[in-house]
Protein backbone atom coordinates (compact mmCIF):
# COMPACT_ATOMS: atom_id res chain seq x y z
CA UNK A 1 0.00 0.00 0.00
CA UNK A 2 1.26 3.54 -1.15
CA UNK A 3 -0.19 6.78 0.77
CA UNK A 4 -0.44 10.02 -1.00
CA UNK A 5 -1.53 13.51 0.76
CA UNK A 6 -4.12 15.71 -0.67
CA UNK A 7 -4.80 18.89 1.04
CA UNK A 8 -3.23 17.83 3.89
CA UNK A 9 -5.56 14.68 3.78
CA UNK A 10 -3.64 11.29 3.50
CA UNK A 11 -4.92 8.85 1.72
CA UNK A 12 -4.22 5.85 -0.55
CA UNK A 13 -2.14 6.48 -3.75
CA UNK A 14 -4.90 4.45 -5.63
CA UNK A 15 -7.60 6.45 -4.15
CA UNK A 16 -6.03 9.90 -4.59
CA UNK A 17 -8.14 11.61 -6.64
CA UNK A 18 -9.29 15.14 -7.79
CA UNK A 19 -11.57 16.77 -9.46
CA UNK A 20 -11.56 17.17 -13.54
CA UNK A 21 -12.18 21.10 -12.99
CA UNK A 22 -9.10 21.87 -11.54
CA UNK A 23 -6.86 23.85 -13.22
CA UNK A 24 -3.92 21.92 -13.77
CA UNK A 25 -5.99 19.65 -15.95
CA UNK A 26 -8.43 22.38 -17.97
CA UNK A 27 -5.22 25.06 -18.42
CA UNK A 28 -2.23 23.37 -17.69
CA UNK A 29 -1.75 25.98 -14.93
CA UNK A 30 0.23 24.17 -12.06
CA UNK A 31 3.52 23.74 -10.82
CA UNK A 32 5.65 21.39 -8.30
CA UNK A 33 9.02 20.08 -6.50
CA UNK A 34 10.66 17.25 -5.57
CA UNK A 35 13.37 16.05 -3.75
CA UNK A 36 14.87 12.08 -2.88
CA UNK A 37 14.70 10.89 0.14
CA UNK A 38 17.95 8.68 1.50
CA UNK A 39 17.96 6.48 5.05
CA UNK A 40 13.90 7.99 5.43
CA UNK A 41 15.00 11.17 5.25
CA UNK A 42 14.23 14.34 2.89
CA UNK A 43 17.65 15.32 1.13
CA UNK A 44 18.26 19.22 0.48
CA UNK A 45 14.77 19.78 1.52
CA UNK A 46 15.40 23.67 2.84
CA UNK A 47 16.72 24.37 -0.75
CA UNK A 48 13.57 22.61 -2.24
CA UNK A 49 11.03 24.28 -0.27
CA UNK A 50 12.70 27.25 -0.91
CA UNK A 51 12.29 26.94 -4.30
CA UNK A 52 8.62 25.79 -4.40
CA UNK A 53 7.53 28.31 -2.29
CA UNK A 54 9.69 30.70 -5.00
CA UNK A 55 7.85 29.19 -7.85
CA UNK A 56 4.72 29.75 -6.06
CA UNK A 57 5.02 33.05 -5.41
CA UNK A 58 6.15 33.48 -9.75
CA UNK A 59 3.54 31.87 -10.56
CA UNK A 60 0.74 33.96 -8.28
CA UNK A 61 -0.11 31.02 -6.11
CA UNK A 62 -1.20 31.72 -2.75
CA UNK A 63 0.62 28.97 -0.67
CA UNK A 64 -1.69 28.51 2.70
CA UNK A 65 0.17 25.67 4.48
CA UNK A 66 3.09 26.52 6.17
CA UNK A 67 6.38 25.34 6.12
CA UNK A 68 5.93 23.67 9.45
CA UNK A 69 2.93 21.83 8.90
CA UNK A 70 4.43 20.71 5.13
CA UNK A 71 7.28 19.36 6.91
CA UNK A 72 5.69 17.55 9.16
CA UNK A 73 3.46 15.96 6.44
CA UNK A 74 6.60 15.38 4.39
CA UNK A 75 8.00 13.26 7.28
CA UNK A 76 4.76 11.62 8.25
CA UNK A 77 4.10 10.41 4.60
CA UNK A 78 7.76 9.20 4.49
CA UNK A 79 6.74 7.14 7.82
CA UNK A 80 3.58 5.66 6.65
CA UNK A 81 5.09 4.61 3.37
CA UNK A 82 8.12 3.03 5.40
CA UNK A 83 10.27 4.71 2.41
CA UNK A 84 14.02 4.23 3.23
CA UNK A 85 15.21 5.48 -0.60
CA UNK A 86 12.23 7.62 -2.52
CA UNK A 87 11.38 10.44 -4.31
CA UNK A 88 8.91 12.83 -3.76
CA UNK A 89 6.46 15.22 -5.40
CA UNK A 90 4.56 17.98 -4.07
CA UNK A 91 2.67 19.68 -7.24
CA UNK A 92 0.48 22.99 -6.37
CA UNK A 93 -2.30 23.77 -8.89
CA UNK A 94 -4.39 26.52 -9.38
CA UNK A 95 -7.66 25.11 -7.94
CA UNK A 96 -11.08 24.78 -8.80
CA UNK A 97 -11.27 28.42 -10.83
CA UNK A 98 -15.28 28.69 -11.24
CA UNK A 99 -14.95 30.97 -14.40
CA UNK A 100 -12.24 27.97 -15.25
CA UNK A 101 -9.51 30.62 -16.23
CA UNK A 102 -8.15 31.78 -13.35
CA UNK A 103 -6.10 31.25 -9.87
CA UNK A 104 -8.20 30.20 -7.35
CA UNK A 105 -7.82 28.22 -3.96
CA UNK A 106 -4.36 25.81 -4.92
CA UNK A 107 -4.84 22.33 -4.74
CA UNK A 108 -1.76 20.90 -3.09
CA UNK A 109 -0.42 16.67 -4.08
CA UNK A 110 1.86 15.41 -2.60
CA UNK A 111 3.33 11.29 -3.53
CA UNK A 112 6.13 9.69 -4.28
CA UNK A 113 7.43 6.13 -4.74
CA UNK A 114 11.02 4.18 -4.47
CA UNK A 115 13.83 5.66 -6.30
CA UNK A 116 17.30 4.24 -6.01
CA UNK A 117 20.02 6.72 -6.76
CA UNK A 118 23.08 5.66 -8.58
CA UNK A 119 26.03 4.73 -6.32
CA UNK A 120 28.86 5.68 -8.52
CA UNK A 121 28.68 7.82 -12.26
CA UNK A 122 27.50 6.17 -14.81
CA UNK A 123 30.33 4.96 -17.50
CA UNK A 124 28.08 5.40 -20.12
CA UNK A 125 27.14 9.18 -21.60
CA UNK A 126 23.90 10.10 -22.72
CA UNK A 127 23.34 11.63 -26.30
CA UNK A 128 21.20 14.73 -26.73
CA UNK A 129 19.21 16.01 -29.39
CA UNK A 130 18.83 19.74 -29.71
CA UNK A 131 15.58 21.37 -30.31
CA UNK A 132 14.92 25.14 -30.43
CA UNK A 133 12.35 25.52 -27.80
CA UNK A 134 12.18 28.13 -24.77
CA UNK A 135 10.41 26.93 -21.82
CA UNK A 136 7.90 29.18 -20.82
CA UNK A 137 8.10 31.21 -17.79
CA UNK A 138 11.46 29.23 -17.00
CA UNK A 139 12.19 30.17 -13.25
CA UNK A 140 9.41 28.06 -12.58
CA UNK A 141 9.07 24.86 -12.05
CA UNK A 142 5.91 24.38 -13.49
CA UNK A 143 4.12 21.36 -15.28
CA UNK A 144 4.56 22.45 -18.41
CA UNK A 145 6.10 19.37 -19.97
CA UNK A 146 4.14 19.49 -23.46
CA UNK A 147 6.84 19.67 -25.57
CA UNK A 148 9.05 17.75 -23.55
CA UNK A 149 6.89 14.92 -23.73
CA UNK A 150 6.03 15.66 -27.58
CA UNK A 151 9.93 15.85 -28.67
CA UNK A 152 10.21 12.36 -27.51
CA UNK A 153 9.58 10.24 -30.48
CA UNK A 154 12.29 12.86 -32.65
CA UNK A 155 14.73 12.52 -30.14
CA UNK A 156 14.11 8.28 -30.40
CA UNK A 157 13.99 8.64 -34.03
CA UNK A 158 17.36 10.53 -34.14
CA UNK A 159 19.02 7.80 -31.99
CA UNK A 160 19.65 10.39 -28.62
CA UNK A 161 18.53 9.48 -25.45
CA UNK A 162 17.46 13.56 -24.40
CA UNK A 163 16.55 16.23 -26.16
CA UNK A 164 18.27 19.67 -25.43
CA UNK A 165 16.83 22.97 -25.96
CA UNK A 166 18.82 26.14 -27.44
CA UNK A 167 17.24 29.59 -28.76
CA UNK A 168 19.20 30.04 -31.74
CA UNK A 169 22.32 27.77 -30.88
CA UNK A 170 22.47 29.25 -27.27
CA UNK A 171 21.47 26.38 -24.60
CA UNK A 172 19.61 26.60 -22.07
CA UNK A 173 18.88 23.27 -20.34
CA UNK A 174 17.01 19.88 -21.23
CA UNK A 175 13.58 19.73 -19.86
CA UNK A 176 14.30 17.42 -16.67
CA UNK A 177 18.00 18.30 -15.56
CA UNK A 178 20.39 21.20 -16.22
CA UNK A 179 24.06 20.97 -18.33
CA UNK A 180 27.52 21.83 -17.95
CA UNK A 181 30.61 21.30 -19.78
CA UNK A 182 34.06 21.82 -19.84
CA UNK A 183 36.15 23.73 -22.38
CA UNK A 184 39.34 23.05 -23.65
CA UNK A 185 41.15 24.99 -21.27
CA UNK A 186 39.54 23.51 -18.58
CA UNK A 187 36.98 26.13 -17.55
CA UNK A 188 33.46 24.91 -15.87
CA UNK A 189 30.79 26.80 -17.84
CA UNK A 190 27.06 26.57 -17.77
CA UNK A 191 24.60 28.89 -18.90
CA UNK A 192 22.74 31.38 -16.28
CA UNK A 193 20.03 32.82 -17.98
CA UNK A 194 16.06 31.30 -18.69
CA UNK A 195 17.12 28.04 -17.14
CA UNK A 196 15.75 26.69 -14.56
CA UNK A 197 17.95 26.75 -10.98
CA UNK A 198 18.15 23.14 -10.53
CA UNK A 199 19.54 22.13 -6.63
CA UNK A 200 21.85 20.29 -8.29
CA UNK A 201 23.09 22.61 -9.98
CA UNK A 202 23.71 25.06 -6.91
CA UNK A 203 25.62 21.96 -5.39
CA UNK A 204 27.73 21.55 -7.96
CA UNK A 205 28.24 25.31 -8.52
CA UNK A 206 28.91 25.45 -5.15
CA UNK A 207 31.62 22.00 -4.40
CA UNK A 208 33.20 23.35 -7.81
CA UNK A 209 34.42 26.53 -6.16
CA UNK A 210 37.68 25.07 -4.82
CA UNK A 211 38.09 22.85 -7.84
CA UNK A 212 37.70 24.45 -11.25
CA UNK A 213 37.36 27.64 -12.82
CA UNK A 214 33.59 28.58 -12.98
CA UNK A 215 31.96 30.72 -15.55
CA UNK A 216 27.73 30.91 -15.80
CA UNK A 217 27.47 32.92 -19.28
CA UNK A 218 25.73 31.55 -22.38
CA UNK A 219 26.77 28.64 -23.84
CA UNK A 220 26.66 27.77 -27.63
CA UNK A 221 25.91 24.40 -28.86
CA UNK A 222 29.50 24.87 -31.24
CA UNK A 223 31.28 24.61 -27.61
CA UNK A 224 30.52 21.16 -27.65
CA UNK A 225 32.69 20.02 -30.38
CA UNK A 226 35.79 21.37 -28.70
CA UNK A 227 34.55 20.52 -25.02
CA UNK A 228 37.11 18.05 -23.17
CA UNK A 229 34.11 16.82 -21.15
CA UNK A 230 30.26 17.70 -20.40
CA UNK A 231 27.56 16.81 -18.10
CA UNK A 232 23.76 17.18 -17.11
CA UNK A 233 22.51 17.48 -13.31
CA UNK A 234 19.10 16.33 -12.00
CA UNK A 235 17.90 15.34 -8.31
CA UNK A 236 17.58 11.90 -9.85
CA UNK A 237 20.73 11.55 -12.80
CA UNK A 238 23.32 13.50 -10.16
CA UNK A 239 25.81 14.23 -12.60
CA UNK A 240 25.52 12.17 -16.16
CA UNK A 241 28.19 12.71 -18.80
CA UNK A 242 26.93 13.41 -22.20
CA UNK A 243 28.24 11.10 -24.87
CA UNK A 244 27.35 13.16 -27.94
CA UNK A 245 25.03 16.32 -28.92
CA UNK A 246 23.40 15.98 -32.31
CA UNK A 247 25.12 12.97 -33.36
CA UNK A 248 29.32 14.68 -32.46
CA UNK A 249 30.96 12.88 -29.81
CA UNK A 250 31.94 14.88 -26.83
CA UNK A 251 35.33 14.22 -24.87
CA UNK A 252 35.75 10.66 -24.61
CA UNK A 253 32.05 9.52 -24.58
CA UNK A 254 32.18 8.48 -20.82
CA UNK A 255 32.74 10.36 -17.60
CA UNK A 256 35.37 12.72 -17.81
CA UNK A 257 37.98 13.86 -14.71
CA UNK A 258 36.36 16.90 -13.22
CA UNK A 259 33.03 14.82 -13.40
CA UNK A 260 34.28 11.79 -11.78
CA UNK A 261 35.40 14.50 -9.13
CA UNK A 262 32.29 16.86 -8.84
CA UNK A 263 30.24 13.21 -8.40
CA UNK A 264 32.58 12.35 -5.48
CA UNK A 265 32.33 16.00 -4.07
CA UNK A 266 28.80 15.60 -4.33
CA UNK A 267 28.22 12.59 -2.79
CA UNK A 268 30.25 13.60 0.28
CA UNK A 269 27.27 15.86 0.78
CA UNK A 270 25.25 13.69 0.91
CA UNK A 271 24.09 11.81 4.66
CA UNK A 272 25.07 8.35 3.57
CA UNK B 1 -27.56 17.67 -10.87
CA UNK B 2 -24.83 17.79 -13.32
CA UNK B 3 -23.43 15.16 -15.10
CA UNK B 4 -20.18 14.55 -16.82
CA UNK B 5 -18.52 11.56 -18.63
CA UNK B 6 -15.16 9.95 -17.86
CA UNK B 7 -13.82 7.03 -20.51
CA UNK B 8 -16.97 6.37 -21.46
CA UNK B 9 -18.61 6.08 -18.11
CA UNK B 10 -21.35 9.00 -16.78
CA UNK B 11 -21.56 10.29 -13.28
CA UNK B 12 -21.76 13.26 -11.40
CA UNK B 13 -20.12 16.21 -11.90
CA UNK B 14 -19.32 16.74 -8.15
CA UNK B 15 -17.30 12.98 -8.42
CA UNK B 16 -16.00 13.19 -11.47
CA UNK B 17 -11.93 12.74 -10.56
CA UNK B 18 -8.98 11.65 -12.24
CA UNK B 19 -6.16 10.01 -10.21
CA UNK B 20 -3.40 12.20 -9.88
CA UNK B 21 -0.66 9.99 -11.67
CA UNK B 22 -2.53 11.49 -15.08
CA UNK B 23 -0.55 12.79 -17.69
CA UNK B 24 -2.26 16.40 -17.83
CA UNK B 25 -2.03 16.85 -13.85
CA UNK B 26 1.92 16.03 -13.72
CA UNK B 27 3.03 16.91 -16.73
CA UNK B 28 0.26 19.34 -18.47
CA UNK B 29 0.02 16.76 -21.24
CA UNK B 30 -3.34 17.58 -23.11
CA UNK B 31 -5.68 18.80 -25.57
CA UNK B 32 -9.62 19.43 -25.86
CA UNK B 33 -11.67 21.01 -27.66
CA UNK B 34 -15.26 23.09 -26.73
CA UNK B 35 -18.79 23.57 -28.52
CA UNK B 36 -21.82 24.77 -27.78
CA UNK B 37 -25.16 22.98 -27.76
CA UNK B 38 -28.36 25.25 -28.49
CA UNK B 39 -31.88 24.10 -28.67
CA UNK B 40 -30.38 21.06 -26.89
CA UNK B 41 -28.78 20.05 -30.55
CA UNK B 42 -24.53 20.21 -30.45
CA UNK B 43 -23.25 23.37 -32.86
CA UNK B 44 -20.89 22.26 -35.96
CA UNK B 45 -20.13 19.38 -34.20
CA UNK B 46 -18.46 17.59 -37.36
CA UNK B 47 -15.97 20.77 -37.36
CA UNK B 48 -15.21 20.55 -33.54
CA UNK B 49 -14.49 16.30 -33.93
CA UNK B 50 -12.65 16.94 -36.78
CA UNK B 51 -10.55 19.46 -35.38
CA UNK B 52 -10.79 16.78 -31.93
CA UNK B 53 -9.18 14.48 -34.01
CA UNK B 54 -7.03 16.14 -35.95
CA UNK B 55 -5.63 17.81 -32.29
CA UNK B 56 -5.20 13.91 -31.54
CA UNK B 57 -3.21 13.05 -34.10
CA UNK B 58 -0.71 16.29 -33.76
CA UNK B 59 -0.30 15.27 -30.08
CA UNK B 60 0.24 11.46 -30.71
CA UNK B 61 -2.60 10.78 -28.05
CA UNK B 62 -4.21 7.16 -29.50
CA UNK B 63 -8.17 7.59 -29.78
CA UNK B 64 -9.59 4.33 -28.64
CA UNK B 65 -13.49 5.51 -29.00
CA UNK B 66 -15.09 5.52 -32.56
CA UNK B 67 -16.49 8.89 -33.62
CA UNK B 68 -20.41 7.27 -33.54
CA UNK B 69 -19.61 6.28 -30.08
CA UNK B 70 -18.86 9.64 -29.23
CA UNK B 71 -21.63 10.93 -30.59
CA UNK B 72 -24.22 9.15 -28.82
CA UNK B 73 -22.68 10.05 -25.44
CA UNK B 74 -22.41 13.59 -26.19
CA UNK B 75 -26.44 13.41 -27.06
CA UNK B 76 -26.38 11.49 -24.00
CA UNK B 77 -25.01 13.89 -22.12
CA UNK B 78 -26.87 16.35 -23.21
CA UNK B 79 -30.66 14.61 -22.15
CA UNK B 80 -29.09 13.65 -18.97
CA UNK B 81 -28.50 16.96 -18.21
CA UNK B 82 -31.51 18.74 -19.96
CA UNK B 83 -29.12 21.01 -21.68
CA UNK B 84 -30.83 23.84 -24.01
CA UNK B 85 -28.47 26.08 -24.43
CA UNK B 86 -24.62 24.57 -23.20
CA UNK B 87 -21.08 24.20 -23.65
CA UNK B 88 -19.49 20.98 -23.87
CA UNK B 89 -15.80 20.53 -23.62
CA UNK B 90 -13.76 17.19 -24.22
CA UNK B 91 -10.66 16.69 -22.62
CA UNK B 92 -8.05 13.96 -23.75
CA UNK B 93 -4.83 13.44 -21.93
CA UNK B 94 -1.56 11.41 -22.34
CA UNK B 95 -3.01 9.01 -19.10
CA UNK B 96 -1.29 7.28 -16.08
CA UNK B 97 2.20 6.80 -17.65
CA UNK B 98 3.85 4.26 -15.75
CA UNK B 99 7.21 6.36 -15.54
CA UNK B 100 4.86 9.72 -15.02
CA UNK B 101 6.91 10.94 -18.49
CA UNK B 102 5.29 9.67 -21.58
CA UNK B 103 2.29 8.89 -23.53
CA UNK B 104 -0.09 6.05 -22.42
CA UNK B 105 -4.07 5.14 -22.69
CA UNK B 106 -5.34 8.65 -22.67
CA UNK B 107 -7.98 9.30 -20.29
CA UNK B 108 -11.04 10.68 -21.83
CA UNK B 109 -13.30 13.78 -20.03
CA UNK B 110 -16.55 15.00 -20.72
CA UNK B 111 -18.17 17.91 -19.02
CA UNK B 112 -20.20 20.83 -19.65
CA UNK B 113 -22.39 23.70 -18.36
CA UNK B 114 -25.62 25.83 -19.08
CA UNK B 115 -23.83 28.90 -21.59
CA UNK B 116 -26.10 32.08 -23.07
CA UNK B 117 -24.49 33.01 -25.88
CA UNK B 118 -25.19 36.67 -27.05
CA UNK B 119 -27.68 37.61 -29.38
CA UNK B 120 -26.23 40.87 -30.90
CA UNK B 121 -23.08 41.91 -30.86
CA UNK B 122 -21.44 43.10 -28.62
CA UNK B 123 -21.46 47.62 -29.17
CA UNK B 124 -18.72 47.75 -26.57
CA UNK B 125 -15.15 46.88 -27.94
CA UNK B 126 -12.82 44.59 -25.83
CA UNK B 127 -9.41 46.43 -24.89
CA UNK B 128 -6.31 44.39 -25.85
CA UNK B 129 -3.20 44.16 -24.22
CA UNK B 130 -0.22 43.19 -26.32
CA UNK B 131 2.57 40.41 -25.60
CA UNK B 132 5.61 38.85 -27.36
CA UNK B 133 4.49 35.24 -26.85
CA UNK B 134 4.25 32.03 -29.16
CA UNK B 135 1.89 29.38 -27.91
CA UNK B 136 3.75 25.66 -28.15
CA UNK B 137 2.49 23.22 -31.09
CA UNK B 138 -0.08 25.94 -31.77
CA UNK B 139 -2.06 24.10 -34.35
CA UNK B 140 -2.98 21.77 -31.38
CA UNK B 141 -6.26 23.04 -28.91
CA UNK B 142 -3.67 21.86 -26.31
CA UNK B 143 -4.76 22.54 -22.51
CA UNK B 144 -1.39 24.93 -22.18
CA UNK B 145 -2.74 27.82 -21.02
CA UNK B 146 -0.13 28.64 -18.58
CA UNK B 147 1.20 31.93 -20.19
CA UNK B 148 -2.92 33.26 -20.86
CA UNK B 149 -3.51 32.72 -17.53
CA UNK B 150 -0.31 34.10 -15.37
CA UNK B 151 -0.42 37.48 -17.99
CA UNK B 152 -3.83 37.95 -16.74
CA UNK B 153 -2.71 40.11 -13.78
CA UNK B 154 -0.66 42.25 -16.29
CA UNK B 155 -3.57 42.63 -18.72
CA UNK B 156 -5.53 43.95 -15.53
CA UNK B 157 -2.84 46.55 -14.20
CA UNK B 158 -3.15 48.18 -18.04
CA UNK B 159 -6.60 48.50 -17.96
CA UNK B 160 -6.95 46.21 -20.84
CA UNK B 161 -9.79 43.09 -20.98
CA UNK B 162 -7.39 40.32 -22.97
CA UNK B 163 -4.04 39.80 -24.08
CA UNK B 164 -3.26 39.78 -27.50
CA UNK B 165 0.25 37.28 -28.59
CA UNK B 166 2.68 38.63 -30.91
CA UNK B 167 6.33 37.80 -32.22
CA UNK B 168 8.20 41.21 -32.93
CA UNK B 169 5.59 42.62 -33.57
CA UNK B 170 3.62 40.35 -35.91
CA UNK B 171 0.38 39.32 -34.20
CA UNK B 172 -0.87 35.85 -33.69
CA UNK B 173 -4.08 35.25 -31.60
CA UNK B 174 -5.74 35.67 -28.33
CA UNK B 175 -5.46 32.77 -26.15
CA UNK B 176 -9.39 32.04 -26.31
CA UNK B 177 -10.08 33.93 -30.00
CA UNK B 178 -8.90 34.40 -33.39
CA UNK B 179 -8.48 38.14 -34.60
CA UNK B 180 -9.23 39.62 -37.96
CA UNK B 181 -8.81 43.75 -39.05
CA UNK B 182 -10.39 45.70 -41.73
CA UNK B 183 -8.00 47.52 -43.28
CA UNK B 184 -8.15 51.42 -44.50
CA UNK B 185 -8.84 50.41 -48.06
CA UNK B 186 -11.74 47.74 -46.75
CA UNK B 187 -9.88 44.11 -47.03
CA UNK B 188 -10.57 41.64 -43.97
CA UNK B 189 -7.50 40.25 -42.53
CA UNK B 190 -6.13 37.77 -40.57
CA UNK B 191 -2.79 35.80 -39.72
CA UNK B 192 -2.76 32.35 -40.98
CA UNK B 193 0.33 31.01 -39.18
CA UNK B 194 1.17 29.45 -35.82
CA UNK B 195 -2.44 30.38 -34.94
CA UNK B 196 -5.10 27.92 -33.90
CA UNK B 197 -7.09 27.29 -36.48
CA UNK B 198 -10.59 28.13 -34.63
CA UNK B 199 -14.32 27.04 -35.93
CA UNK B 200 -15.54 30.37 -35.67
CA UNK B 201 -12.93 31.76 -37.96
CA UNK B 202 -13.56 28.97 -39.95
CA UNK B 203 -17.35 29.76 -40.49
CA UNK B 204 -16.50 33.58 -40.74
CA UNK B 205 -13.87 33.23 -43.18
CA UNK B 206 -16.49 31.12 -45.53
CA UNK B 207 -19.20 33.75 -45.14
CA UNK B 208 -16.94 36.73 -45.83
CA UNK B 209 -16.04 35.27 -48.61
CA UNK B 210 -18.98 36.43 -50.70
CA UNK B 211 -19.23 39.98 -48.48
CA UNK B 212 -15.49 41.45 -48.48
CA UNK B 213 -12.15 40.88 -50.19
CA UNK B 214 -10.23 38.90 -47.40
CA UNK B 215 -6.39 38.48 -47.02
CA UNK B 216 -5.01 35.49 -44.52
CA UNK B 217 -1.14 36.84 -44.24
CA UNK B 218 1.23 37.91 -41.59
CA UNK B 219 -0.50 41.07 -39.73
CA UNK B 220 1.58 43.53 -37.88
CA UNK B 221 0.41 45.41 -34.50
CA UNK B 222 0.84 48.80 -36.36
CA UNK B 223 -1.44 47.84 -38.90
CA UNK B 224 -4.47 48.18 -36.02
CA UNK B 225 -3.90 52.36 -36.19
CA UNK B 226 -4.98 52.70 -39.93
CA UNK B 227 -7.64 49.61 -39.47
CA UNK B 228 -11.00 50.65 -40.01
CA UNK B 229 -12.23 48.15 -37.23
CA UNK B 230 -11.10 44.64 -35.56
CA UNK B 231 -12.90 41.85 -33.95
CA UNK B 232 -12.04 38.60 -32.36
CA UNK B 233 -13.92 35.42 -32.92
CA UNK B 234 -14.61 32.34 -30.80
CA UNK B 235 -17.11 29.47 -29.99
CA UNK B 236 -18.49 31.56 -27.10
CA UNK B 237 -18.09 35.08 -27.94
CA UNK B 238 -19.04 34.98 -32.06
CA UNK B 239 -17.85 37.68 -33.34
CA UNK B 240 -16.68 40.64 -30.57
CA UNK B 241 -15.21 44.05 -31.53
CA UNK B 242 -12.13 45.42 -30.43
CA UNK B 243 -12.17 49.02 -29.29
CA UNK B 244 -8.50 49.45 -28.45
CA UNK B 245 -4.87 47.79 -28.55
CA UNK B 246 -2.31 48.80 -26.27
CA UNK B 247 -4.54 51.80 -25.25
CA UNK B 248 -4.33 53.06 -28.87
CA UNK B 249 -8.29 53.34 -30.26
CA UNK B 250 -9.52 50.94 -33.39
CA UNK B 251 -11.83 52.30 -35.50
CA UNK B 252 -15.20 53.62 -33.90
CA UNK B 253 -14.00 51.70 -30.47
CA UNK B 254 -17.54 49.74 -30.89
CA UNK B 255 -18.51 47.21 -34.36
CA UNK B 256 -17.87 48.28 -37.64
CA UNK B 257 -19.67 47.84 -40.38
CA UNK B 258 -18.15 44.75 -42.11
CA UNK B 259 -18.22 43.42 -38.22
CA UNK B 260 -22.25 43.52 -37.97
CA UNK B 261 -23.02 42.06 -41.54
CA UNK B 262 -20.15 39.34 -40.63
CA UNK B 263 -22.27 38.44 -37.53
CA UNK B 264 -25.72 38.09 -39.27
CA UNK B 265 -24.40 36.22 -41.41
CA UNK B 266 -22.45 33.88 -39.09
CA UNK B 267 -26.07 34.00 -36.87
CA UNK B 268 -27.66 32.66 -39.90
CA UNK B 269 -25.60 29.42 -40.10
CA UNK B 270 -26.94 28.83 -36.15
CA UNK B 271 -29.43 26.43 -36.35
CA UNK B 272 -32.22 29.18 -34.33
Amino acid sequence: MNYACINGEFCTTDNAMIGIQDMALQRGYGMFDFFKVMGGKPIFLDDHLDRFWESARLLRLPLSVSRETLTKHIHQLIEMNQWSEAGIRMTLTAGYAPDGYSIHEPNFLMSGQPVQLPETISEKGLRLFSYAHQRQLPLIKSIDYLMAVWIQQEVKNSGADEVLYHQGGWITECPRANIFLVTADGVLVTPGEQVLKGITRKKILEVAEKIVKIETRPVHLDEFKAAREAFITSTTKLITPIAAVDGIAVGTGGPGEISRVLFDEYYKLLPI
